[in-house]
């Protein structure tokens, strides 16, 4: 394989290019060479602007050339609208003319099939032999606001407001880019790019995660995701995000079965599994948002306002039941109303009356109830307490609202903090909405949009500290003594005490003889544990004797088992029966596209009845999974209930730690690995594996 | 007592009066007085409006009269906003005069502390007295469209349209009411009428929904509510409008505990327990909505469209992505896709390439993919498919979107399906929401609303079997020979069993000697349980010893037991060690609001950590408790997990609807009754009460 060449430019200069030749281009607006050649000239790009169309002289008063490398000038980028089958001549040319990227409207390649899947390899591989970047194909190109470049073929372009600001916006569908886009720039969204990748067949969404990470422009960073091309670039480019201090968020289509269903019919991608992905996001950054529109509204509010103080939040309403509807709905989302410091409270007092002062503030407990006098209803005072992060007005109708709104806001803002307006009547508030745009205030139409926006600008930001290996560990292919499929019991927690998981004593024996030898040795009463290449679930096949106290029983039970399983017993486990007082379960998945993931649950087969597991990416610290544990429905049960003494969970904690590092020396050779039941004993006491099992692919 | 003279006017009367008087009419439009009275007048009512104002001759043209007494023709209804001192004198004045009904704009009476709430009594007193009935005191004043009479003190009603439609609204808000309203009708809902009922001083919420559940006009209603005034007439009302056919909606404030404070410091209702109120509302047929503007959505969907032919929602979108993403939402909030029939997907094979067709159905996988030839996307043909209750359509930026976008809601209404769109795109799309609000289509924002009326409009509107009492339960007082405080576990097992429900045998004893001559004849293994006056929690206070399997070890458990407890052991009980094969706890709540409650839960200490219980008014049928079991979250373990044997449920049901007799027979007095475990076992082996005790005020 022969050296690639270095690519011409890097994703910053491309994004920010000098001059832009658009190969298709013409005055007709139905079709997508036209309208991109359209939005770019009217959307004021001060670079040069090359129409390629070897019929026109001109095109909207720009001078065309026939083809890119006539033009008199370098060209940076080349937007390529033209037939599927003119593609490739075209990107010849582009590449010869010293083109650094072409965007590729034109669609019919990967989406389609086999053979439009071929062609994309050939352009592929024809652009990289020449050092040029491609962005799509099937895509609708792409936004630079601060560099007035609208290279986007939508006609929605036409009617939106490009006002430069902090969002970056990359999404794997062009018409949902185009609809977000003009919606967000409607609502007050400010973006500072937008970017439709189609197919990335060469640049996809990490290369412009990385460029967004650097930009100076960007803020916050969104994400629209049917699948991942890379996801270890995709996890490395979120971590970088994390690192410059640039929150990112993400719709991904597909999280449901039948949405993946969509997702796939859709563009072919693989949706993967989302509970996955969604412990992956947890631990890399990224915040998953369940609404596209919602998505903007929370990347401006973070985009302008940054990271939270605390996460309190101050609500002011006009009406007491319009404060009660909304302090039900925090509680409904995980919310929290601050509590006013005395000090903020004894200020309220001039204003409110004491008995109905409190977080809602009612306005319409006010002591002077006249309205005309509230001013801004204390709200610069509310505001200032420490415990306040940010302010909810919720706005009914009333005389003088649009001023009172006004004071509202403006008393919000004084206070530094992030004041978000939500209008709940029609047109009687319209002089309210006015005034909110005027003054470049957060507002919102619905109560769900703000409560979204909150929870997704209060999501915790810190990255969890990094996993280090334990000393002690042993090192290469813990499994390359095995072959392919299921591991014997015994031989499965041999591999979890080399990694320091605590196993019950066992013995493998091949007689009843044996067996009464092994259990003297482990001590009375013992179980007997019967295996064989092709018994899987032990207990369902009567593979398994538990607490057998004396040999007479032991005898016995070894019988009933040889006598059941006949040749397919190969030989049994003698093992201590361990005492526990709670049960979880440990596993490790491995996810085709996200790796090694470690699972863990409690409570043996209500794990399973309760869907009650926590997902954790490998490798992963005894801190980060203790820290995480508390997640699960039935952790109250390891935590003591009812003054019950607590349970060994730091012992759990490291166990899963360990296995998390088994798994990544594992790779994926290892399909899967259980341990459960995994007993769970008083605090100090440690945990101990009861059953184990492995396959290997 | 003297006997009250009946009410002069029906409400049905009252809310379509010939004449309506103003008591502190004015032109003044800062005050209540001068508000509603010119909203009134500009409303267009084409009844008598008389001004009562003694210092003008005329007010906005009408001829005022200086008393209601004095006016030249019967009032049917007087609204009295002056000042409180002067509200009493005007009420004798409008009872003389013949009125029917005042409307109380005027506040300060209960919400203000106990000088106010006398004030309150004697009004409502003075009015009972001649037959005259209230509304208010402390309300905004009632709408009815159909009548063209504004008679509310809002300056909002200025801007709105008020245009006749099927919605009736009642409010405790008054604030809200005027907002809600003010935005319903902006969105699109149309209103029959809209009562602020204020403090309810007499005339209130159950009053207002039987009249609507009678009212031609109105087909679906619509409840604001803090606090109720009279439970069991709420619970009666709402059947009664379910018997009608016109579903509930409530949004309820103080929902969680911090709301309920709030709606306690705004009007001093008492918020009750939510859980309590959420099953009420299941069993009467209320719907709780979560957000008072979507409940005006729903409302509307459900006054417009009626009931629902199915539960399948036939999704179309122009781009998969929105598709995809609409799936996930369906997902998450239970929504389902329609499944088209073999028929209906032959057609659409026409349009659709085969291996792209499904639903949600994706414009941008027609075989025709110009948008221009779309023409109705197949919705028409989809809409048809019997699955298909409503269609949904997703719009997002596209070229001839507007043209589309008509198209789509055509070929949907034309199935006589419900067709809900939502506009994705900001002002992109303003040309597509002029042409849904002049098509008259219901259009949403975001999906957020759009999936909130489709969930509320798709709630099951079927009312449970009536409760039929057993055949052989005993008539009385089930606790009649108990006085206050805990019962003995025996004794409240005993109660149990005449209302068939089985628990263990078991004997009390007094001595050792006493435990074994039990235990012979209830037969080994035994469990011996000490009891006394002040043993509550058993276990935790070593009064309990199990599984005791011979003489020895019953007579060491007593001894150790009597040591431990001393004189506070009263005696124990020798009882039968049942086995079962899972836990189920049955308890009864007595409601201080909603009468006595049944509780079911699985799972033991589980159903407590899980917070995993169903709550349902009694008296219940066993068939309606088997129904909805399956909402509990532990319900698998029942259902027999891993191909386990199944459990006798119908027992469980059995035994929960009889407790609920138990319950409604005691009454207030059982303050609380639980029976923890219940032990479940195999399916026709029925359940056994293992333990139980019972607390009466």
């Amino acid at each position: 394989m022969t050296q690639l060449p270095a690519p011409r430019q890097t994703v910053a200069q491309i994004m920010n290019p000098s001059a832009v030749a658009f190969v298709g281009a013409s005055e007709d607006l139905r079709k997508f060479g036209g309208r991109i050649f359209h939005n770019t000239v009217t959307g004021g790009f001060a670079g040069r602007i090359v129409p390629v169309n070897p019929k026109r002289q001109s095109l909207l008063g720009l001078p065309c050339v026939p083809l890119v490398s006539a033009a008199t000038a370098p060209v940076d980028v080349a937007v390529i609208a033209v037939p599927r089958e003119l593609v490739l001549d075209h990107m010849r040319d582009c590449a010869q003319a010293g083109v650094a990227c072409c965007v590729l409207i034109t669609a019919g390649f990967t989406e389609t099939g086999p053979e439009g899947a071929a062609l994309e390899q050939e352009i592929v591989a024809s652009a990289r032999a020449q050092g040029m970047r491609l962005i799509g194909p099937n895509c609708l190109g792409f936004i630079n606001t601060h560099a007035s470049l609208i290279m986007n073929s939508s006609p929605s372009m036409q009617e939106t407001a490009h006002i430069p600001g902090g969002i970056g916006f990359i999404s794997q569908s062009g018409a949902l880019m185009a609809t977000v886009y003009n919606r967000g720039v409607g609502d007050g969204a400010r973006f500072s790019s937008a970017i439709s990748v189609g197919n990335q067949a060469d640049l996809e969404l990490a290369d412009f995660m990385e460029w967004m990470a650097q930009d100076e422009a960007t803020r916050c960073i969104t994400l629209y995701v049917e699948g991942f091309k890379d996801a270890d670039r995709f996890v490395a480019a979120a971590r970088r995000c994390r690192e410059a201090g640039k929150p990112v968020l993400m719709v991904k289509s597909g999280r449901s079965e039948e949405g993946a269903r969509v997702t796939m019919s859709h563009t072919a991608s693989l949706a993967g599994s989302w509970r996955v992905l969604e412990a992956v996001c947890r631990e890399a950054g990224v915040v998953p948002v369940d609404d596209i529109i919602g998505m903007m509204q929370a990347a401006e509010m973070i985009s302008r306002h940054g990271k939270p103080s605390g996460d309190g939040i101050c609500v002011v309403s006009g009406s007491g039941g319009a404060a009660a509807i909304t302090t039900d709905r925090f509680d409904d989302v995980g919310l929290r109303l601050a509590q006013f410091s005395p000090a903020t409270r004894t200020k309220l007092e001039e204003i409110y009356e004491p008995h109905q002062l409190g977080n809602p503030l009612d306005l319409g407990a006010m002591r002077d109830r006249s309205f005309l006098d509230a001013k801004d209803g204390g709200i610069a005072i509310a505001a200032a307490d420490p415990d306040v992060a940010a302010n909810l007005v919720m706005v009914t109708t009333a005389p003088q609202l649009t001023e009172s709104t006004r004071a509202l806001a403006a008393g919000g803002q004084d206070s530094g903090k992030p004041t978000l307006v939500v209008f709940t009547p029609g047109n009687a508030s319209d002089g309210g909405r006015a005034a909110m745009r005027e003054m470049g205030v957060l507002h919102y139409e619905t109560t769900d949009e703000a409560l979204r926006v909150l929870k997704c600008w209060l999501v915790p930001r810190e990255a969890p500290a990094e996993a280090q290996r334990p000393q002690a560990l042993p090192t290469g292919d813990p499994f390359a003594a095995f072959g392919p499929g299921w591991l014997a019991e015994h031989e499965t927690k041999e591999v979890l005490a080399r990694y320091g998981i605590r196993a019950t004593r066992e013995r493998p024996v091949g007689s009843a003889r044996e067996a009464v030898m092994a259990a003297r040795e482990i001590g009375w009463p013992v179980a007997l544990k019967g295996f064989g290449p092709d018994i899987i679930h032990k207990s369902e096949e009567g593979a398994v004797a538990l607490a057998l106290p004396n040999e007479t029983q032991l005898q016995t039970a070894w019988d009933l088992m040889a006598r059941r399983l006949g040749r397919r017993l190969a030989g049994a486990l003698v093992a201590e029966m361990a005492r526990g007082e709670a049960e979880a379960i440990l596993g490790i998945k491995h996810d085709p596209q996200f790796g090694p993931v470690v699972l863990v649950g409690l409570g043996g087969v209500l794990a399973e009845v309760l869907d009650d597991v926590v997902l954790i990416p490998a490798p992963v610290s005894p801190e980060r999974v203790r820290a995480l544990l508390p997640r699960l429905r039935l952790w109250p049960l390891l935590e003591g209930v009812r003054g019950g003494p607590a349970l060994d969970v730091d012992a759990l904690a490291d166990a899963a730690s360990r296995l998390s590092w088994l798994a990544v020396d594992a790779g994926a050779r290892l399909a899967e690995l259980d341990i459960n039941p995994l007993f769970l004993r008083h605090k100090g006491d440690g945990v101990i594996a009861v059953d184990a099992r492995a396959r290997l692919d």
